[in-house]
């Protein structure tokens, strides 16, 4: 497709509508403020955009109530980072919190990016097919295909009237994306009762600016959060992502490190960077949050304290992504001689490690394991990690 | 509503077509066979329907490589209820399948529900309106309000058509129910493409047998689980169910456990029986899956473990729902004393509590906790409740 070989030389503006209530969650607090380990959801979703390169600017639309929270969001980033968005105030309907979002679209701007604050899972390759093909047509929009069947019920809703062919239509999603002149036409040209009950701004721009959308398939992760199920789904894909990438640091090549080696990288299907090198380790912590440091015990445990430090030193500054450390101990002595020592260590280890966002769990492992202990030490491991439960930090667990 | 009036007086069937291969979930297991919690997404299914009094039977349509796997499932039933099920084998396509499930259904039946395998949510109430006005009308369908706008695109697929007015259409979901006479007339009349390509079984029951469906709206609980993330999405509101009821016992009036024991009412928003008798205690569990047992500490833990194993004795027997046991020390000996003899009690108990499906968990508060540390205490209970993680079992925890 022409659409995926250009590279985006243009300005390019985001515009975030975050002002909804959330009523359909039954909760109190609107879906893009609610916590997904430990951050709103907003968080993710400008979190994904600021990390588009060629993004210029990121407008976040939230009502008057939400204005704080949304600033508290923004110092998670770092100042250079954040200096990319603006936040402007709400309006009673989704058109016209998007209206006062496109207003204050900075006037050089080429193609505005129309995204919801809760789908926090945008994707770059997918988003810049949407943004060239707007640049080309005028409009674009994300499709997906219907899940259920579409229905028309009669007029006063009660019976079945007439049932679609799902073969004939799509879901629409986003991001959608426009060239910043044709959007801006059709909110002028649009009436008031668009703006108080429209839902779908690809038929303002057809109807208003005479611009037919391009539709493309977009990746199934385009799903909106609506109920409240939908932020465990989300919680569950994040932490999918936390077992994405691991480093595994040994001070020694023990037999039972190579073991719990080899079954990290049977169980978890995903990359395990096997590192020897301490030097190695503060560059690849900027990119990995999730470390597993396997020592022998007894060991000299001021030594494995200054690893850790100079791993987050260097990798934590300026961001707050949270980020996870397993000691894996292989013992000699048994576990319960070993237990007064770790489990002190990990408790002062996991409260100096909080200030950088680092949960702290200690494993301990007999040196002389059989492969069912093993086995579970594996699946501890592998469970704290995508976890990542900072209740838990500080503990030490034992494979038995 | 009429419907919600009367009782279900007549005989019943439900049809689960679980014959399909799950390709949307990219993923080598169709989807009702994936695991939630350690159980096939099926298993959570077909529980919601055999705990309805008055459903007769239900029959699952199965493809032929997964017989065993549902046989198995079956078995972690209790010989009575799993009387109630038959296994069918499934064709190439889902009207195909649930049409050899209506030809296995017994000729005295009134009412056959259609239900998705991949909908493990049931509710009873809405289940009976559902039965109830297919009984008066025929047909029933349940249907949701759209989540997206859905559009119709061009020929050849690539731009907007046309987009549909949202509020004059609905989502069709699952259950369905029809008379059953009406049900195998249609699918005797209807076509060889209707049972190649058809996705809707209201349409067929409209266009072969002359019937309009009456349509109800239906709870939000009604998704259906079609991607990976859902898989997370059910097993978040399953862990919300696990929370829902949670029994604590005490052996002592200790101000930390009182200070605890509030702590769990305030956080957990959900219902905390305290019980005083043992005897209270074998009853309860019956229908509480969540226990907390306070002891204080240094204690007699052969008591501890006697009240324990009378408690599963009685309510675990013939049948495998999972359950947590959370040992909450309240110590007056330095944590570290107290951990080798906790530690080993904690491994032993979980050992032998494996086979009942139960979990167990130690934590240790100190008797003289500052009231952020029995904060912390609560919320690592709450968490390892909530988790339910068998990887964790036998595990020892010490609030700080």
């Amino acid at each position: 497709m022409a659409a995926d070989c250009g590279s985006v030389d243009f300005p390019v503006s985001v515009v975030l509508p975050a002002a909804g209530s959330g009523e359909r969650m039954g909760l109190a607090t609107p879906k893009q403020f609610c916590s997904v380990l430990g951050r709103p959801l907003l968080y993710y979703t400008l979190q994904a955009f600021l990390n588009v390169p060629w993004v210029r600017e990121v407008i976040v639309v939230v009502s008057q109530d939400w204005l704080q929270e949304t600033s508290d969001i923004l110092q998670s980033f770092s100042p250079t980072t954040r200096s990319k968005v603006r936040v402007v105030s709400g309006a009673a309907t989704r058109h016209r919190s998007i209206w006062n979002g496109l207003k204050a679209v900075g006037s050089s701007t080429d193609v505005v990016v129309l995204h919801d604050a809760v789908r926090p899972l945008v994707e770059e390759d997918f988003l810049k097919r949407i943004v060239l093909a707007a640049k080309e047509q005028g409009a674009a929009g994300a499709v997906r295909p219907l899940i259920s069947t579409v229905v028309s019920p009669t007029k006063d809703g009660s019976m079945l009237d007439h049932t679609l062919d799902r073969s004939q239509y799509q879901a629409s999603e986003m991001p959608q994306a426009f060239r910043y002149p044709a959007i801006m036409e059709a909110y002028h040209n649009c009436s008031e009762h668009d703006l108080d009950f429209g839902t779908e701004c690809l038929h303002l721009v057809q109807k208003y600016a005479g611009i037919s959308a391009k539709l493309l398939l977009g990746p199934s992760s385009l799903w909106k959060v609506t109920l409240r199920k939908d932020l465990y789904a989300i919680e569950g894909v994040l932490k999918e992502e936390h077992c994405r990438k691991v480093a595994m640091l040994s001070d020694q090549q023990s037999t039972v490190s190579q073991r719990l080696h080899r079954g990290f990288q049977e169980q978890l299907s995903s990359e395990v960077l096997h590192i020897n090198h301490q030097e190695q380790l503060a560059t690849i912590c900027q990119t990995v949050t999730t470390l597993i440091l396997t020592n022998s015990f007894p060991c000299d445990l001021k030594k494995t304290r200054d690893r850790v430090s100079q791993v987050w030193e260097g990798a934590t500054s300026g961001d707050s992504t949270s980020r996870v450390l397993v000691l894996l101990f292989c013992g000699e002595a048994p576990a319960l001689d070993a237990m007064p020592v770790i489990f002190k260590f990990t408790q002062e280890l996991a409260k100096e490690s909080m200030e950088h966002s680092v949960v702290v769990y200690s494993v301990y492992v007999d040196s002389q394991a059989s492969s069912d202990v093993v086995n579970r030490a594996v699946g501890m491991v592998i469970s704290l990690i995508r976890q990542r439960d900072p209740a838990l930090s500080g503990q030490m667990f034992v494979a038995q």
